[in-house]
């Protein structure tokens, strides 16, 4: 790695994406919109829209507005999501994204496709086993995210899942460590266990350009890294429960602590509590919705702009590396 | 921090304990005896004995072992079981030990008398609450232990747990970061993060000196950081129960994976599994009897001498640091 103080870090991504800085945005379900994407792009990362589910007007309407800024874009999907509707990838390939990233699942069936359009695909993977199936399908990227991430993941932490899979790929495919980075320190500890670059999804969630309600952004500023917990609460709760291994990271609140270990009592309650919890969603009540946000909530006290984040980040990082005095 | 390339790398830990290198060895219960500690001290670490439960006459007999070979050392022991035998706690202060640590429980009631004896306290702790706890305790050194961490722990991961701790203490305490360190990555990673220092456990287990069966560190050698699980089923089968919220990691093995996820049907069968159990321990058996071990088991694929371990260490961590151009 090559460290310019305080102007860049360059790594194999920043070479491969084309980008000033290894920092990659989160693909986070509606809070990673175009205008967040754009934001991300103009600071000198890399934005990945939150594709998700596949809602095809949302995803229309915010290619659109990341055609109009004209930036770099990745596009991001939940992998077991896109397989019941696969025609959401050729809208999006249509916008010819820079990069395509599959989480939660197999990423087969896609990335032949995905390939022979010219973009790049990045798998987002939870444990040795699922970066070997990924890069013997041929990804572009390694995303190795760690237990302490927010939204959906599994239980390895990232410590020891970054270097496991570096060795893994051998030097052949860059990974990116994702899940409890939010600054400088963070960065310039994913280089050292042999990343080549972080994704952050909470750092970016409170910034001014996300998606996001303001009250849900300020609960992510106030919580430590304590109060969050990873769960299957907020998915029964809106009648979206995952396949196995993944479970839903997000802060505590009201609800999941009355729910939390309770969770059969909950599907007893099914009917009453999805009720009230969509319409907790819908009026902005995070007492009884959840704000999903990682752990790395414990190292975020503010809410600034995403240059300001992207700045701060770097700075750190490179004043961290390039403060070590060898002797 | 100051990098003496390939030779010893200083931070306030390694002065505080006037030791050469950054690097404790976690007091595995039974497995971190005397030799053991005693290998770590003579190759420049700091090793804490595996008090545990506080076993009389094993303590007696390694604190013996440690006097012959005249090491500076530490004892550590397993807080709320300390509770039950605080006399356990006078035996060891008078071989005068460097430090006390001091893990799962209140630090409280011992601090002060550990203290009055001229001994360091070391305090792991698992969230920021109970950095908070051991820090108005009086603790004189933090061990931040990972979800990643083999045997006993909690939730957190380390990658968020050691920079909020850090931010925390505000410099005033030093802080060790344990849980998935083995080797010289996890090292330099852990001093980006903020931390003086790393605790090993598992990568120590599988040295030549360690108090364990051959085939243990066989299992250890041979597993992936997939292979373990947070779990409480050895401790239910051992009919040891932690109090909340500690759950144990070990690796998996037929029993884990035949109760893993059904431990109420596990105490259902608990006089005929139990029995099994201690005669699979006695054994050696690894099917049914747990290896206690973490997920840094991924990064470990041979069983070399303490010595051999803490060069390698030491060697790729300051390769690691030396080695970021900057521009």
């Amino acid at each position: 790695m090559q460290v310019d103080m305080n102007i860049s870090i360059a790594t194999p991504i920043t070479k491969l994406l084309g980008i000033k800085h290894p920092i990659l945005l989160a693909p986070m379900d509606l809070v990673a919109d175009g205008r967040l994407v754009a934001a991300v792009d103009a600071a000198g990362g890399f934005g990945i829209l939150g594709g998700a589910y596949g809602d095809e007007k949302w995803i229309a309407r915010e290619l659109d507005v990341l055609a109009h800024a004209k930036t770099r874009f990745g596009v991001g999907f939940i992998t077991w999501s896109l397989a019941k509707q696969p025609k959401v990838l050729d809208r999006a390939l249509e916008h010819k994204p820079m990069a395509v990233m599959l989480s939660f699942g197999s990423p087969v069936p896609f990335i032949e496709h995905i390939k022979s359009t010219g973009a790049l695909v990045i798998c987002q993977v939870q444990s040795a086993a699922l970066a070997r199936e990924a890069t013997a399908a041929g990804a572009d990227i390694l995303v190795a995210q760690g237990t302490e991430a927010g939204g959906h993941g599994a239980s390895r932490g990232l410590i020891t899942l970054v270097p496991e899979i570096v060795d893994l790929v051998q030097g052949g495919t860059p990974v990116v460590a994702a899940g409890g980075i939010a600054d400088g320190r963070g960065l310039a500890a994913a280089l050292m266990l042999g990343a080549a670059g972080v994704m952050m999804g909470t750092r970016f969630y409170a910034s001014q350009e996300a998606a996001g309600a303001q009250a849900a952004k300020e609960s992510i500023r106030k919580a430590t890294g304590d109060d969050t917990l990873r769960s299957i609460v907020f998915d029964i709760s809106r009648r979206n429960v995952w396949p196995a291994p993944f479970t839903g990271r997000c802060l505590r609140n009201t609800h999941l602590d009355r729910w939390f270990g309770h969770e059969i009592e909950l599907l007893r309650h099914l009917d009453e509590e999805s009720a009230k919890y969509l319409a907790a969603r819908q009026a902005g009540d995070f007492d009884i919705a959840a704000v999903i946000a990682g752990e790395a909530a414990g190292l975020i006290h503010d809410i600034p702009s995403v240059q300001e984040i992207m700045d701060r980040v770097v700075h750190e990082a490179s004043t961290l590396l390039a403060r070590v005095i060898a002797t």
